[in-house]
């Protein structure tokens, strides 16, 4: 349940003070968590085709150091915990010299798209919990 | 079927050379596009309703100044002609000094999302040129 | 200290989930904050001709309800602490129907663009804090 | 002087259409263009720190069919054109199928940073034309 992404700092992704906006991060915490669902043969848009959807409820980040345009980026993440219609996920950012630069903690929610009322998340991400615990029994 | 939006340069437009990204000048040409609509009575949360989407399929921009921000930036945006299922806006960028900052020609087609084929655009849009059409005669 | 904006909700700005991508908000509880600050003569632009930048260092949101494209959209701002080189906002997202949508805690360091080094709040902003003392004291 | 990158569309990147937004698509020309740059042995962020900056002066994009999120893309760019102040890259952006879903023609210009004023490209740029130039006589 821990995964790895590289991304590289786009142009785009810097503003005036020569740094990645704050902004941007979540779109690469985003990416990471779809890559670590991926490695779990969940991929997100076949959740999306099943009619769920996957919004994000709370972000809680951490700003250690800057990133720079154009340096190698990566993000670890782990998916820490699934209860009821919630899942959380952790996630590092790490720049080349391999120092944090940023932490996240993300919760999704997992929603029906077409009511629009929580759901349960798809069997393949509640499983792991579940055999987690048989395990840690 | 002239309309003039303003607009704040936000902090996260900007990037390190310390202007406005490229990229986001679309943005705002497109928030110009669909308030011209909406002045014509054409909003395009409604059109998308109907099942039509307008995907840009073309765009021809240039960027004469620099947008810096922080600036009250305007939008003047004229619909030009509406041939089958194409739309065209020519739109001016102007700064506080009412200076041109970019100029953009783009071309929207009408396209049917559930079966993505071109269709034609609402009415209320291919009435204003035949209108036109009447007036010129 | 508490100060009102309003922003209408870009095309750019939803994803294919059909809300506003989580990370947009972050842009426009900056511009808040931005505009905050200039109701208290405070503009960012001058702040950063000083040679002072505001990185955000901390940033811990909620979703409550989803933002929908071209909903105009009001965020409400405080100021509510400034200690050493760190200040923090507390702002609330609220819909045309003023449901809240989102909340969020930010947390600006001040910082010497040249030396990277910590430095000291600007005194206009300061001296907010140390006025609010007196006046609870 | 041809050069091949690739990326993986963001949720970040989608709109409510369910295709990557048209502004998003400059962000990857750029990261193409830098990665075309550096094969050249020219860093973009070298360039930056000698004082030029190389602001886009113009776009013509075409959009032929759209991209999905979590598509694997590619982006082939040519530099066709070194004049003056000017450098003129062409490319083209291919889906895991290698149709051809968007063209553009982007025009840089070489900016002294702090004069704001024209000036020479980096020799590793002109050098090239010349070369061609005597390749071609």
């Amino acid at each position: 349940m821990n995964h790895a992404i590289h991304f590289r700092v786009l142009y785009a992704d810097t503003d005036q003070m020569g740094i990645m906006h704050h902004s941007n991060y979540l779109k690469y915490f985003e990416a990471a968590r779809h890559e670590l669902l991926k490695s779990l043969e969940v991929a997100y848009s076949q959740v999306e085709n099943k009619g769920i959807i996957m919004p994000v409820i709370q972000a809680h980040l951490k700003y250690i150091k800057p990133a720079y345009y154009d340096q190698l980026i990566t993000v670890e993440t782990e998916m820490i915990c699934c209860k009821g219609a919630r899942i959380v996920f952790e996630a590092l950012m790490l720049n080349p010299a391999r120092e944090i630069i940023s932490t996240s903690t993300i919760t999704l929610a997992t929603v029906c798209r077409d009511s629009r009322k929580a759901c349960h998340p798809p069997a393949a991400i509640t499983g792991i919990f579940s055999d987690k615990a048989i395990q840690n029994s």
